[in-house]
């Protein structure tokens, strides 16, 4: 019990004390059931006589506020408080507030689209977390605990620690990343990697570029910096390169498994991409969003292993491969740049939490992490195959976008008439949650589709979603598409 | 083992394998003793036939770089590459670079003083890890993880989860801050929440008042945020808040114990500052830092709890109280600033840790924070009650800073001619780590001094310290304090 009581001057010190209590029981600090101190304990702390704090106490007793229990102590009286009072000084905010934060803040973005209790769940971007090894986690997590070595990893003279040299290896083994220990900073997830390149590379009204449709939460995170966020179209190959803007400073993009539709960016343009980079004096912010799940066999080199100048930043996330609740991510950016994304890192939040770093970094060491994806990519892959085969029946609605990574599948409608938003709102009233493909669109003409996760719908169940997905859209169109 | 081959065209595959797989080990990305993938398996997944693979194998294993085991595989040969290579290949970066961060983030701040092997450790801002209770800990944690519950508690409509209404409960009871679950926001440490307050509310340029000495992480995270940061002098009272700027446009104070003198704020002075931000329509960044570990019985509310006008944002940690390593900290703010700072929080880096935030939910509602800083407290008020007694002894050189609560004690030097620097330089040498004051300072005239935290050290070594300390300061003086 580490109640607040504040004694001003010496005036009635009983008085004080009993109005205080009674307002920390009244607005719901104290609750009942709570143990409060003993007088002697109390009087001592405040170095007042027991008698006055005795006192007091006999009051909130006599209001039946507080009970006495014998042996036990002195505890706020359960229900001493009518339920609609305590209701409401409960749920009291602090003071509306005079102040507002910055223009950018003020409108905040849309809440993302959740699949609620839907009996078949196609969320994107989503992995399973049942076949998370969490035994295994929760043996090495317990181990990093047991070792008692709460304090950070030592930091070698140049700041990378263990989980820096376990990432680059991996990034190099699986992904063909150059990097040393050095190269990486840890984050966050691969959202806070976004952000601190942001951090160190943009001034307000620099112009940044990004695929549209893309990675919404990207594309807002660039604007509250500031920046001019300019969607670039995307096609069978990933971004159009010979539309980017001549004055970006800097471009996102996901090669691998383009956000949303799923395609991976062609040699070709990841050369031109490259090349423009190089011309326009810009950076290449590489999100290898989606690579660790590969269901072809000859992946691409990320820009980030052709690249010879220097201009990527590549950034990852243990997010899918793992879990998005451990939110560890990476960046690893040219040597030009580590040292400022390691110094945002420290100044905007420290390290990490140093217990996940180190059960990962074990983890990663004792190649849990390889044999996982390798597990998890088999039942992906299953998934998949359904999904696919499922969709093949429904090519009379939909296309489906050719992808050979990641975790979700991505269609395009073929009738333009149709609204990807009203399917989707129909189909999950009949149980089924897809994403529409509209609302990940910037500035560009929409594109209608649906999208398709497999991490959230089990093997078997994804031919009966289909089934109530086909009913939806073989139905007579109610509502004819209106385009803003 | 997930190494990545790329295959193009139909040229020579067997070639393209050997010189992948020995680029591979050439360069540190496989190590000795790494197994290589079945050739059946590369084969199978190259989608070539096995003796193409086959053959790339005889190649690496006529070289050496392989070796094979019977029965076990084929593996890269340990001692396969020269130590110097190895070396050299492996400290290999990335591409130095052709792009540079923006001019803020070019001249990284200072490194932290750091302890080394010090015998006697007077770090300030640490707190004793050996106190934290490890077992409980690892129990609860263990049974957040054992639950299965990996995905992030459910958030209510607005917003709040399970450790925002336990942080809500707790700054309410102990701290008398009035704020209930919506108030609160979750971050990694209290710096992530001033990052969080900085992005919402400032524009570049814009004048942020600091304590001069002071904090100087929050000095620097402000400066990078591009505004205007401005040092206004602490006395006996805390920040002179008749020299803060007119124009500044937030203020960030530690009034319960300044960083880094320990100076408490005065009521009146508490008063007058909220007067100001009213005046002048500004903000109030109230770090509540060192506010736990009290030592005298009447801590005077903070300001967040005095304030009627909605000006005070409130930013707490368990950094002190628990663990830094742990990363949890919070930022409570006024109803209008609230959901800036939540979405703040979401775009730039979603939510934290989801295991370690259950786990502390369960640890202060089970009781175990209050358990642990009560027992703490005690253990700190006897190291400090050993230090005030020793620093009495000192003080013909040192005149300690009055402070009422917090894990360190400032001095002043008495002779002004002695530099702080030079000082805690020649204690280092006898074995003590003491933090010397002037770096502190921002722009204001540096007086001199030397603090010392109680987290790294015993009871029963403060003494033998501190006489170490006097022979430094009753030496003849050997260098002449230089003023910059």
């Amino acid at each position: 019990m580490d109640l607040h009581v504040t004694l001003t001057g010496s005036g009635d010190l009983t008085a004080q004390i009993y109005a205080q209590l009674r307002e920390a029981v009244l607005d719901g600090r104290l609750a009942g059931g709570d143990r409060v101190p003993a007088t002697r304990e109390l009087a001592a702390s405040l170095r007042v006589s027991r008698g006055t704090v005795t006192a007091a106490y006999d009051r909130l007793l006599a209001e039946e506020l507080l009970e006495s229990r014998r042996g036990a102590g002195t505890f706020v009286a359960p229900g001493c408080v009518p339920p609609a009072r305590s209701a409401t000084v409960r749920g009291r905010r602090t003071r509306p507030g005079a102040v507002t934060p910055s223009a950018v803040w003020r409108s905040p973005s849309a809440p993302p689209r959740v699949p609620g209790d839907a009996a078949y769940d196609f969320s994107v971007g989503v992995p399973d977390a049942s076949l998370f090894p969490l035994a295994t986690w929760r043996r090495i997590v317990s181990g990093a605990l047991r070792r008692g070595r709460l304090a950070p990893d030592t930091y070698d003279e140049r700041g990378a620690g263990r989980l820096e040299g376990e990432i680059a290896r991996y990034a190099g083994v699986s992904r063909s990343v150059v990097a040393s220990a050095d190269d990486v900073v840890t984050t966050a997830g691969a959202q806070q990697a976004l952000d601190l390149v942001a951090r160190v590379l943009l001034e307000p009204g620099d112009v940044v570029a990004v695929e549209d449709p893309g990675y919404t939460a990207a594309a807002r995170l660039f604007t509250t910096h500031r920046a001019t966020v300019r969607g670039v179209p995307v096609d069978g190959e990933g971004i159009v390169v010979d539309t980017l803007p001549d004055t970006a400073r800097l471009v996102y993009v996901t090669p691998s498994h383009q956000h949303p539709t799923g395609v991976a960016m062609s040699r070709a343009r990841r050369i031109a991409l490259l090349e423009w980079a190089v011309r326009r004096d810009a950076v290449i912010v590489e999100d290898d969003y989606d690579s660790e799940f590969r269901f072809a066999d000859r992946p691409l080199e990320p820009l980030q292993s052709i690249d010879r100048e220097g201009r990527v930043v590549y950034v990852g996330s243990f997010s899918k491969s793992l879990l998005p609740s451990l939110r560890v991510g990476y960046a690893i950016g040219p040597a030009s740049l580590t040292p400022a994304l390691r110094e945002a890192k420290r100044v905007t939040s420290w390290d990490g939490d140093a217990v996940t770093q180190r059960a990962l970094a074990d983890f990663l060491a004792e190649g849990h992490h390889a044999a996982h994806v390798k597990r998890a990519t088999k039942v992906y892959r299953a998934r998949r195959d359904e999904l696919l085969e499922g969709l093949a029946g429904l090519d009379e609605w939909l296309e489906v976008v050719p992808s050979a990574a990641g975790l979700h599948v991505c269609t395009f409608l073929r009738d333009r008439g149709l609204d990807d938003q009203t399917i989707a709102g129909d189909v999950l009233a009949a149980g089924v949650f897809v994403e529409p493909l509209s609302p990940r669109h910037l500035e560009q003409p929409a594109r209608h589709g649906l999208a398709f996760g497999v991490g959230g719908i089990r093997e078997g169940e994804i031919g009966t979603a289909l089934a109530l997905l086909r009913r939806v859209l073989s139905a007579p169109r109610r509502r004819p598409r209106v385009d803003g």
